[in-house]
């Protein structure tokens, strides 16, 4: 297994990059090769400070970095050396597996699509998040990859979140469903509405419409939406964890008896805090490339860049884009029978 | 005070508003008459069932009710006798000041539109929710009337939430965000990038876009979506309180030393429960209506109708409408000035 890290554009610079890929290649004995992608100096200096030294390290010098600030199409294809680039260049050459970069979400899917393109049959790739709650874990897609979606679309982010959960999260018919505003067929927008003709069609467990009442409480496995929707859903749920526990901690910081508590109950709130914790997914895949290629959290600290690690190389041994290929060819299939695309999707 | 209750629609049948009507009579000192509109034997009977009586009442019998089911334009044209549109008549004839409905939102709004139309200057309405967070309580708006919003109702919607967190918030300068995918004015989708735009040329503290990490931090007073997008965050936001709290009581009950660290911290834990608790808020205005309408919350028990008609008062006495209509005309004002409608916004 080779792993590709853009080691630039995270929000806490590179060495906590690097702190995380050092706990990686000692927790992942199937890496064979880490390209490391970014300044060479400043890699070289962050790999003496963290003290890792690994035979199957390779620095890949690239001179310019995508900035949050960047537009992402334009500025891919102005910055021809920005690290994200040279990233998928090595996917791109069959030199590595899969991609991994803490940068702009914008920026990572521009160099993606130029660079390695779409699966057979997919139209627009999407990130899927990993939520955890009580009793399942749900697939959030897209999260922030296609801000105008069409509904084939949200068909195929159907079909994908599919098999990434039912592949990565063992979930044996996952139940997906189409983000909306009330769970009748005619509740939505103009793009769920079109979206909900097109997944009934679909060789998959569709049930429809869900609500934010239903992703708590064990009823839906793939929650698929627009890329607007998904990420705004999932700011304001990172935000709301973070909101609701820093309010807690200070509710029971204000007396003794509360504070006392507090201690006995700790554990129990850390089982909570500690599945929550948008660290420990650390990677979503942006599902729908033709390559394996991974957003690590902007704000990544060395842990979820780990866990990215793990995530990237977890998919590539379920080879998750080959299932993709044959199920979305199949979901074209059924689509195109039941005349619901007005023009078949270009294989690829 | 003259307060109109349409009591069918409900998810818990009319009894629950009748107990809800009962608690804000005796709170109440100001209102001068309640109507109760809805099927007159299920009134009489839910009257006699929980012992109320007060001079202050009147029923009037409707025949019809909208249910979820209906698909709302249509439904409120062909069921004429409908509660939801009797009670909007009382308020349109000059006998009442304001109406509460638990029913089916798009039902509340067809009615609404269609007998009361909107305020001077406003093209759409918009539901505002208050939500609360540990340091300020914040308004989302739309939180689900408009499902296809254009810039325009985005920019009406930044003038009404302001109105309303500065006069009945108490909130000085509010700040005014529209919900987006990054902070940075090019981040979102067609929308929100013009309806950006137009809001830097209103008199109000537009603080430009917000992402959802913004909301539980004291960052925004004033958050402004689409009614799509509002209503998924809600019920979002609603769906995993409730998903946390549910998941730390199991962690609790799970060791006796959980348990008694739970009970020590129990009222720290209640704090946050009753702050949060959707039914203390009750109920939401619908901005923008040449009339006061209010949204009680679907599955409204007694105490979310209490609020409701709690809320419902201190609107009417803190004249909103009225001010509503002279700031939208400022805001049409400037922007025509700043040639950014492509028509003038019509007077109604």
């Amino acid at each position: 297994m080779r792993i590709v890290v853009d080691v630039m554009g995270g929000d806490h610079g590179c060495g906590v990059v690097i702190d995380g890929v050092k706990l990686a290649l000692q927790a992942q004995p199937k890496i064979t090769a880490l390209y490391l992608v970014g300044n060479q100096s400043e890699i070289e200096a962050a790999l003496t400070k963290s003290g890792l030294q690994d035979s199957r390290l390779q620095i890949v010098h690239a001179s310019e970095v995508l900035t949050m600030e960047d537009k992402p199409a334009q500025a891919v294809r102005r910055k021809r050396d920005a690290s994200v680039s040279r990233a998928m260049d090595l996917v791109k050459e069959g030199k590595a597996d899969a991609v991994i970069s803490p940068g702009n979400t914008g920026g990572i899917m521009a160099a993606a699509h130029l660079k390695l393109r779409t699966l057979p049959g997919v139209d627009r790739p999407g990130i899927a998040t990993v939520i955890p709650t009580a009793e399942n874990d749900f697939v959030l897609l897209d999260s922030g990859a296609n801000i105008d979606s069409k509904p084939i679309h949200l068909a195929h982010y159907a079909v994908m979140g599919h098999v990434y959960s039912r592949e990565m999260l063992g979930v044996k018919s996952p139940r997906v469903g189409i983000l909306s505003v009330g769970s009748e067929e005619t509740k939505g927008n103009e793009l769920t509405i079109e979206a909900f003709k097109l997944c009934k069609q679909l060789n998959i467990n569709f049930i429809g419409n869900v609500e934010g009442y239903d992703l708590f409480r064990n009823r839906v496995d793939v929650v698929v939406c627009d890329g607007f929707v998904g990420n705004i859903v999932l700011k304001t749920m990172e935000g709301m964890a973070k909101g609701i526990f820093g309010w807690l901690k200070t509710e029971l910081n204000r007396t003794w008896k509360r504070k006392i508590g507090g201690l006995l109950a700790k554990d129990g709130f850390m089982v909570l805090k500690r599945r929550m914790d948008p660290e420990n997914s650390g990677g979503a895949p942006l599902l729908g490339l033709n390559g394996n290629v991974f957003k690590a959290h902007g704000s990544s600290r060395a842990k979820a860049i780990t866990s990215a690690v793990r995530i990237s190389t977890e998919t590539v041994q379920h080879q998750i884009n080959e299932i993709i290929t044959r199920e979305v060819a199949d979901a074209n299939q059924r689509l195109e029978a039941a005349k619901l695309t007005s023009q078949p999707v270009a294989a690829a």
